[in-house]
């Protein structure tokens, strides 16, 4: 176990009020709550990988802060970092989908909420910085506001300062962002690629956000061509990522690549039954930031990246759930029979 | 969307009681309940694409009837046309199967409900009429006694007289109708396709009710030899219906057919995952009546219909809840990741 | 503890399908359900008192049937003379009071229940009374049609015959004789009460049911004018039952009488706040005819009775499930702390 | 009943995310939600008592609004008046208190509520005045923003010259108006009280939002001073509301008084044990209403009004749920025993 | 339907704790309990075929002792022979895994438990054997600790000096054992195995718990030549048992073998969805028992185990809950349309 | 707000399985579960008020140990002190009484805990010792055994030797000291008062634990007589306690005292409803350590430690959640609306 390396993770805290089964909102009448969001999801896994894993984010000071914290230490996470404030978290509503219908998010809040509302003067970037080894931002957060995209870069420039590693996830949602996301988006994201050292991004990042140009038409050789040009521009140390294939009957398709001094490599192609999708990329996220951290070899990396993100599948919530030893076993034992 | 096009349902309302999850009535302690009813499922299906949609049914004067009558407001059916009186709901228990374990239905009280105890003068036939474009009538009322028979056809007629369109589906439940139930159905049946413009049957209708000879043994050929005979026999503008396979590990495979103008449409076979697969059949009607009236091409409707109806096994409940653009959607988009 | 004695008790399982919490029909969308009657109650009861206790009944042969046979067994009622047939149990639904807002009780279904249409040679009532030291009947299966009162009161009829004791519960519902309810009624009860040698019943049922004559207006006076003269008319050896006055702020007042030997015995008056007030007459009984058959004191009996009544208030579900020694325990300690 | 009068509300769709039990926010793991608000409440009561009644307000055109819609209409509300646009909804998540621990309510993104961000262009005053004969308005609405409060206004001037009736409920709220609430909130309020006929106010708003002196102590003293300067001031026909006095205990003892015609009526003092006391001023307001458009005498009005504020506080939710003949007999009957 | 043979079946009640849906127990708040057992499973699913079942074990005499009975009882079985003594009862923790993430279960408490407490005078096998005629033991019994092992295996002495017959389930469960647990176990599986007539084991048994050699490596091969050899040596009559294979996607094959009379028979390799695995083991030995006692054909009676195996991975909870028709009818239609 | 004061509690974590709502383990099928202990509910609480405060117990190595450990630190406890060892935890089952039915706790597996099976070396003392400024004890660990009596009580020493303050709760449990058990306890309860420099305790504890003799038979008249005496003879120096009594209709009284510097303080008898009674008296001692560290009047400190045991009583749990202020509030505001 890789332990007394601090890990922060910078982000908002969601509230998920899911849907229970496979009703809809307008069919239901009881939603279950957690709480949940790339920091929360990829600190989580690192504190239960056995590091020091700090969340830092504004919450609400009241009753809904203090459920959120709660369940924050819950997930192994100090609040110690945690600024209250505000009055709301951002929500999304989630209606579980089945088979050819799609699961459904309905965000409401989110602009409102007390991380997204943090004054100019609410992180002390220094001092955070003095207490963190390896920080860990997403490119959801980019999205949000100016305000919340200084504090982000910020905190970036001030943990890369002061010698720590910075991990960015591109983790680029269409919806957040609008109308010519990808030409509103791309300023920020150089920014943050040019602080990072380990970035999950693929070549779909590199083509839409970054606008880097191929002829390639093939997946595979798109990544192949463009992922090494983009570790080279922007002085990336680690590239990872995951392709994804949706299948029917509710099984996904799924493998990681790592790209590192200037050489690829790959996880097995998981294809696995899917309970709860979401977070999943979180879940490759620690894994890549575990090997890294605790010096696996490339392809061990990747590998344990991607059980870690296919268990997370087969997990109920955002946060992945599954301990080291577990993921271990999932990377050789596909199908069990019962564990007594 | 096609609006003011009136359409309303006749048929009675049922209180599905379902044990939840996979437990059987001796092991679990609580029942999850909503009401629903081929009229409800069709009506509902039709509100939800834009038409005013009537209910035409008899509930109790007492809390089972409120609570029905809510229910049907929330599927956006009117309740104008219903009416109260009698003590008492159709009921059925529903214990879920699993793979191969099929699901299991056990009725309680319907012969007593208020919808099959109306009495004599319960329905003004002619101003019901007066206030409807499209009617539909199901089988399984045909099955019930003289009375509710009696309340069907004059309906029927009534609408068909002052210039609206009949809907009928065939719908046979062998378990309704007893010994000898083919035989003692196929009057009834006769009358009401006589009445009726688009009507939901198949092959099996055709020889097993109408008692139809053929030497065909595939079902195709049967279909085809059969459909146009009994649209010629009883001029029937429109049948359509479809055949469902059922797979092992929890999958349905199904298509839908459209005879019309003398000519065959097919959609393409469907093979999906089934959560729910009561009601389905009434959400493929209802794609082909709102196919019908917003005079799409025969192939368009019977391709959104067979979407309609694979989509409503995705669905918690009898009632199929999925939008228009959903089914348009999942007309082309077989297997989605999550919609955000 | 007093063996070996075979109670039995004739009556319907009713299916108790209660709203959660206190929401009412039209708010919730799930239901608790359990199965219960007068006869379910007073058997489980006694045989928790230690005896030998079977219900007599005819139980739908499906799944509904077998999930009432389940619950009995697990009550400790043995299912021997349960005869299995028809389709339909009887059916309440429960949408609890609270303070201001009584509770509400909507049947379905009952007329139609297997035990109301069970044949004329559904029971053997010969073999039946050979197996029977005591049997218990309730005035409500009186209310339900002719076959059952037939049923009833050749089965009372051949236990006293062979030399068995016969308990009748009085429980007149004026809801389910309808309109001149007491007229109708009162040749049945007659019948019952010369067979009957422990019979509950209270100065009500003494003015109204048997019509007997009165110049009295408190109820104690009436009491105890009117009940010796019952005992002595219908030649019955112990008459019981209560006094109830219902408070405000969720507290009921009972007090217990007991008339034997030409003397009455009366319990205290007992205040206490109610849970779940259906079924604790049956609680009484059953202390009543624990009471009797292990030759307790009057007073005795009286007291237990009511305490069991008591306890019965504070208990979820119909059938009452407290202890002989929780009973004994509650008869001198009013309110206890938690017992570890 | 009194039918084809046209009542609709103004005002905002909350969601309600209730804690279920006794939990904290950060104890618990699942949420009921409905959906209520001032005129949900008033408007569903109205529809119950037979009036057509519909709400005017703005729903996200995204799963939640759909599911507000669903939840409107089985309420008996029309939502045909009802603006789909923006994309969330406020919301209130309760934790319940219970004896001497109070319950809370934390607030949640109302500012950015679908209902107050409309644009100014959202309604059209003329045509919805034209299908209302009663419109009811809340003073929480103007608690707002300066945007809905014009929308209020030019409403409520609106249904007042083409001479329908306006029924204000004061109902002040300090935490909305912060600091210096009430000088904010006095022109507003004057403006309202000014359009409106029928108006819910006690001698708390006469002092504290108006600004009227008063040399009297005494509660009492104070209404009976201070109500008929208001009605006189503002050109009110009907002033009422209600004292409330909250016991130990888990109960409540509320009062209701009705000025009209310069007299007062009372009724009478009502103790009850409280399950759920949000939304029981809208079930007086209702009274209210139902009393004066059924010409009910002053005193009935009020006796009529308070036992349906009485019965609100023990039904589950915000929305009033008894009948008209529920409160009736609760007029009359204090604590009664089940209702088979 | 096979009636009056007397089964008993020796074992511990274990209470199941099972964490609903797919949650982990750092998750969730709330469990579902249910209370099984090889001999509960086995015992339970003989009485629904019609046999006389009793249960000879000892449960706590509190609460938890009570829940139990009354749940031996709910699944048809006799708790004549259940002893109450102790305070506390096996327990396990279920958390359903899903997929990738095999089911994991943790048991806590059962040395403790009032039946692996029992003392050494807590049966009298002469009395038991006299009421039996056919009893079943399971090896986990064997693993608990010296004093169970003598009760058992006097039983089993006592049943088979009575005439009567002794089944025994070899059911090694590594974890209980320890280290050397083979070693440990061998003594004790021989000197039942010399008892029994009827043996659920397979080649992995004879193999590694009673070190019989082979040279085979493939597993038909070794049953085929080392189950012949187990049974000539031990004078087995009939040996019985399953070949499992977890497959991907939540499906397992099985097939069944029978040997006796020195043939072998074997079921049809059945693959199936899985829902629940626990206790499917149960099913195959019930069913086995039954063709036995039925005096089924050979290879009838392993497809009917088979089949009930099958089932019993299709239905909640440990406990087969299939009818003999519903378990025939499976035998012939692997996937069903609903039932109604 | 006093910070940085390291308070440490230790005790056995249970884990507590409740039957929801008023139902018997023999009715339901599910239990809530959540993770007490006089350790945790006081080490909670005062984590709330601001203190550092951390557990120290063992819990087991595997799925319940890890919820145990997620719920401490949900909680606000540290768990950097817990030891993970052994498999089981305590547990015990709740049955919720209602009015005069008292609930029940049933306890299962507590001698086999992680806890009660610490090895000899299993903590560290001094070093624990080292990070402590004031450690909490209760009586009820004295009652397990000789291994963590020796434990608890060298913990105790070796904070006392450095320093620190113990604080000790006599919680004497007839039940599990078994016959003779004051007897038994005794001498361990002398050896802890002589190292507690905060003890909860009354005149009972002074009478039938210590032996001490009085005339008085006046429960107040012992109190002052008796706990001058002992704290006199045990160098205590703050002595605290309460006196409860059970009412009808689900209310209690309580009063508390405090007794140092030779004089008495008492704050007013409150009555209050009473939800959830386990765990109050933590929440009054965690209340009397909190006025001592933050140096309260005396009167003051009884007066919150009163408060905050009522609010304790209302509160779901064993845990008391209620936060310095909510206790302030709840001093001075008896009964409160709403907070919105």
């Amino acid at each position: 176990m890789v332990k007394h390396v601090r890990v922060a993770a910078f982000g908002e805290v969601m509230m998920r009020l899911q849907v229970p089964g496979y009703q809809l909102l307008s069919q239901a009448g009881s939603l279950d709550y957690s709480f949940s969001g790339t920091g929360v999801n990829v600190g989580s896994a690192l504190a239960s990988f056995g590091y020091d894993a700090s969340l830092i984010t504004r919450l609400p000071g009241n009753a809904l802060g203090d459920a959120a914290a709660a369940s924050l230490r819950k997930l192994g996470l100090s609040t110690a970092d945690v600024i209250r404030g505000g009055s709301s978290l951002g929500m999304y509503f989630l209606e579980s989908g089945f088979g050819a219908r799609p699961s459904r998010v309905t965000y409401a809040g989110r602009q409102a909420s007390s991380f997204n509302t943090a004054p100019d003067d609410a992180y002390d970037y220094a001092m955070l910085a003095a207490g963190i080894d390896v920080v860990h931002f997403c490119g959801i957060t980019l999205a949000m506001n100016d305000a919340v995209r200084r504090h982000m870069l910020e905190l970036a420039a001030a943990v890369k300062a002061k010698g720590g590693t910075v991990v960015f996830d591109c983790n680029y949602r269409p919806g957040h962002w609008g109308e010519d996301g990808y030409t509103k988006a791309k300023p920020y994201y150089e920014r943050m690629l040019r602080l990072a050292d380990i970035v999950m991004m693929n070549e779909r990042d590199a083509m839409c956000i970054l606008g880097m140009p191929t002829t390639k038409t093939d997946r595979l050789e798109q990544l192949t061509e463009l992922i090494p040009q983009a570790a080279c521009r922007f002085g990336i140390a680690v590239i990872a990522g995951t392709h994804r294939t949706i299948n029917s009957g509710n099984t996904h398709t799924l493998q990681g690549f790592l790209y590192k001094h200037e050489a690829f490599s790959f996880s097995d192609q998981l294809t696995f039954a899917v309970y709860d999708r979401i977070g999943a990329g979180d879940a490759f996220a620690s894994g890549i930031i575990h090997g890294e951290l605790a010096s696996f070899e490339a392809e061990r990396t990747v590998r344990f990246a991607a059980a870690a993100a296919m268990l997370a599948h087969t997990v109920a919530g955002d946060t992945p759930m599954s301990s080291e030893n577990e993921i271990l076993h999932a990377m050789t034992n596909a199908n069990g029979d019962v564990i007594r």
